[in-house]
């Protein structure tokens, strides 16, 4: 068989050296090979006929979306790759507002299903910042965000899959029940599996209906342990927030320096950005005045950001984090998590490695659910030194997030760059479970071969 | 090796004719067999020797809790079965107010869960009506019960396993950190999976703080049809109720016979059981409120239950029904699942089946994820006749679950007696990547062979 009779527009079709340069990187991560081919299928039949397409010419097989993602599951790594980019099956199928669902392509972005629906008065909690990542890779990744800490992540959201196995089988997994005790949780192996065992051509969400009121409070502390301290009180306290984001002072300062304004508190030297919401709005005033008795002691200051404006002004200093920093140097990004317990432990590890390795360090993160995105920023240093650096300081950063008990991946997953942690910080009988389960499903290892593991 | 060296007590271990009948049979099902042995460790060393030897003598394994399945999943069928009875392994390990997790023995029971966090001002909700299970239990079937709708069911408060696996390897799952995307779910594909993976050792839960204020509230509707329309309305409202029960009065009425008291509402034919929490006094009235506006024109009556008293009499009707139940006939429980839009059409179609085997059929419900329990009612049926009625009523009655996008079975799981019926309601790929997956952990079958599938 030809792929041109399977793809026949040249434009959904590229070979060797057509390939867009794009398809060979992600944000952070190159890969190491050429890309054999790219398919852009818009039918979950092309989806299938380019898996055998693949078994018949023994090609791996590389799903992608947006390419947003961060950890090079997406970039080729062999030369022997076939890569499927879902991206132009964008439709939004059907909303079905009596189950409170959402039939979706694969390669919805984010964004239009966060507009889509709130114009029709429903909610679609999973938030990460990159809103133009696509569903089906949100999906492969179980992409998190800023409303985790109350809402869950994608996972959460995810009623029914339509999988495309590496055998070219088409699956439905999982239902429109709620409550489902009929078997393995086949559907939950799937999400967050980085494309390893299979392509998703279809998606149920989950949609809530959207809270009435919200609002956003800034609290000031001393110190970052101080912070965390004030979480946990937040967390335990039944409030329920929205978000709660915690950054340090010396990390919203580069936002700050680029957005030209100050953050509406410039007392001490962490922060933590709450939101709230609900359906009452006594109730907002209430989870206010409650956290203004609960953190009393703990807190410096209480800015309750009470306009739109006010909210907008402090939310986008912290969006625009990453996108300040790339101003001022060349840095990366980790997606460390640690039991919510240690979060600040495990950022103040961080600062001694600044100082033992010699190379700077900023935090901020998902402070709800101990998911902290350390950055490491190359600054002045030549590449060999960076490299050298960044690596001896990996080594012990993920060592502690071992000792922790945390995970090298809240959110962006393995994919290649932290698949030697993976390993290390994993317990080998559940690695080979891991395994047995690829084997299992995908003999031949057609599927994203050497990612995860 | 002896098992008389693993197990040297002799109340921990039984032979043959020994072995006491209760371990032969379930409230429902009956097993084929004789049991081989059963014994009762008391640590995770002793279940991991006892894996290895059931390995050298080629005995299959059964693991059990409290015995209070309903599905036949733990009775033998074989003759060739060791039965590991957890029900000793019952310490409640840790509480750790940080990170809101408590850690336990497989063979607590959930009442000691329930009584035990509830002293401490924490709050376990998953609530399934038997409240002699044990938590090994609740994970191997995922049990769901009253408060799913709000708080979903026992996998969401899963945080780790100690899992010992057909191979005697020992093997933690999870961990206590919130966000993960490092690798394969492993944790939510045990859950659920009857014991035909692995044995459960250890478990940490997830715990919330206890809601401050609750309120339920009786609706009383002309119609079923009416009634769930009305659950729709609810649920779409944003109230976010707790519990969301329905019941036919004619099934009320075995309750309210047995109890000797009536419902507080008489009128209408189907009546929805709500509860409301918050830690909000105001937000609780406001829900009533909402309540009342939405429903206004679907309701012939709101009964709010304003002291704990009337409340607790409404819910012991509600939680009495099984047991009343049986004074009245030998019956059975089904636990089928519809998307929540066909909830109505479901039970209506339970009332023709009715009509055209000639068997009777009430039925009550968490109506707020679509769970029905339908009871086949024995009455003054001979054996024979009851049996014949029963599988032709309930081959039309799966078929219809099938028809509607529902699952055989939403909280008791399949054991043996939905087995024929989950096969045939289910997609043969999933299945066949069920088997591939049980294969790939159990290639012996070692446990519990002939469940699920
Ligand atoms: C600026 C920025 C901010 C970010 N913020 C967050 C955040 O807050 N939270 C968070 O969780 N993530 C965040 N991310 C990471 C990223 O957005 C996610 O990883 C995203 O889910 C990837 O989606 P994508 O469509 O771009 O997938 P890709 O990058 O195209 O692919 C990512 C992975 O998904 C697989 N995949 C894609 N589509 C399919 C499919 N249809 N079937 C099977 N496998 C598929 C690929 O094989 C690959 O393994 C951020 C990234 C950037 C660049
Ligand atoms: C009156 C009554 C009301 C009920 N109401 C509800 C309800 O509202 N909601 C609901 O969900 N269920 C309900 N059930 C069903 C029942 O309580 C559940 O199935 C329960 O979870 C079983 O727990 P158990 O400890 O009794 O397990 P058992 O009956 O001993 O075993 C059940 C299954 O779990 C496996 N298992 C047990 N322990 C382990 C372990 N440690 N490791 C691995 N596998 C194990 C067994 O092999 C078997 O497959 C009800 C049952 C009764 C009798």
């Amino acid at each position: 068989m030809q792929l041109q009779n399977i793809i026949q527009e040249k434009e959904r079709l590229f070979f060797g050296s057509e390939v867009p340069e794009v398809y060979e990187t992600d944000l952070f991560v190159k890969g190491v090979a050429k890309v054999h081919a790219v398919v852009l299928p818009e039918t979950t039949e092309e989806v299938v006929a380019l898996v055998h397409y693949a078994n018949e010419k023994e090609l791996s097989i590389i799903a992608r979306g947006g390419g947003t993602g961060v950890a090079g599951a997406q970039v080729p790594i062999t030369g022997n790759e076939l890569i499927i980019d879902v991206h132009l099956m964008n439709h939004i199928l059907e909303l079905d507002e009596e189950t409170m669902t959402l039939s979706l392509e694969p390669g919805v972005q984010l964004q239009e299903i966060q507009e889509f629906v709130e114009s029709k008065g429903y909610f679609y909690p999973p938030d990460p910042g990159s809103k133009h990542s696509t569903i089906g890779g949100n999906v492969a990744t179980n992409a998190g965000g800023m409303r985790a800490v109350k809402y869950g992540t994608t996972r959460d959201y995810i009623r029914e899959l339509e999988i495309v196995l590496p055998t070219g089988e088409v699956v439905n997994l999982g239902s429109l029940n709620i409550k489902n005790s009929s078997g393995y949780d086949l559907k939950d192996l799937f999400i967050g599996s980085e494309g390893t065992l299979g392509i998703t051509t279809k998606i149920k969400l989950k949609i809530l209906p959207l809270p009435k009121y919200k609002q956003s409070v800034l609290l000031a502390f001393d110190t970052l342990a101080e912070a965390t301290d004030g979480v946990l009180t937040i967390l335990k306290s039944g409030i329920g927030p929205t978000a709660l984001e915690m950054f340090e002072k010396s990390t919203i300062e580069y936002s700050e320096k680029f957005s030209g304004y100050k953050l509406q508190s410039q007392k001490g030297h962490a922060y933590v950005l709450m939101t709230i919401d609900s359906n009452d709005e006594g109730a907002i005033s209430n989870k206010v005045e409650t956290l203004n008795s609960i953190l009393e002691t703990k807190v410096l200051e209480i800015v309750p950001l009470t306009t739109p404006e006010e909210e907008d002004k402090v939310w986008k200093l912290r969006d625009n984090i990453l996108v300040a920093l790339m101003e001022f140097t060349e840095y990366e990004m980790l997606d460390e998590v640690v039991p919510i317990n240690r979060f600040a432990e495990m950022i103040e590890y961080t600062k001694e490695l600044q100082e033992i390795h010699g190379l700077s360090v900023i935090n901020f993160g998902h402070a709800g659910d101990g998911n902290i995105h350390t950055v490491l920023m190359k600054e002045n240093l030549d590449e060999e030194t960076w490299q050298a650096k960044r690596e001896a300081l990996l080594d012990d950063l993920y060592q502690k997030v071992a000792e922790l008990g945390g995970r090298p991946s809240a959110e962006h997953g393995i994919g290649i760059i932290k698949k030697s942690y993976f390993e290390k910080m994993s317990d080998n009988i559940e690695i080979e479970l891991m395994k047995k389960i690829k084997n299992a499903i995908d003999p031949n290892n057609r599927l994203n071969p050497g990612k995860l593991f």
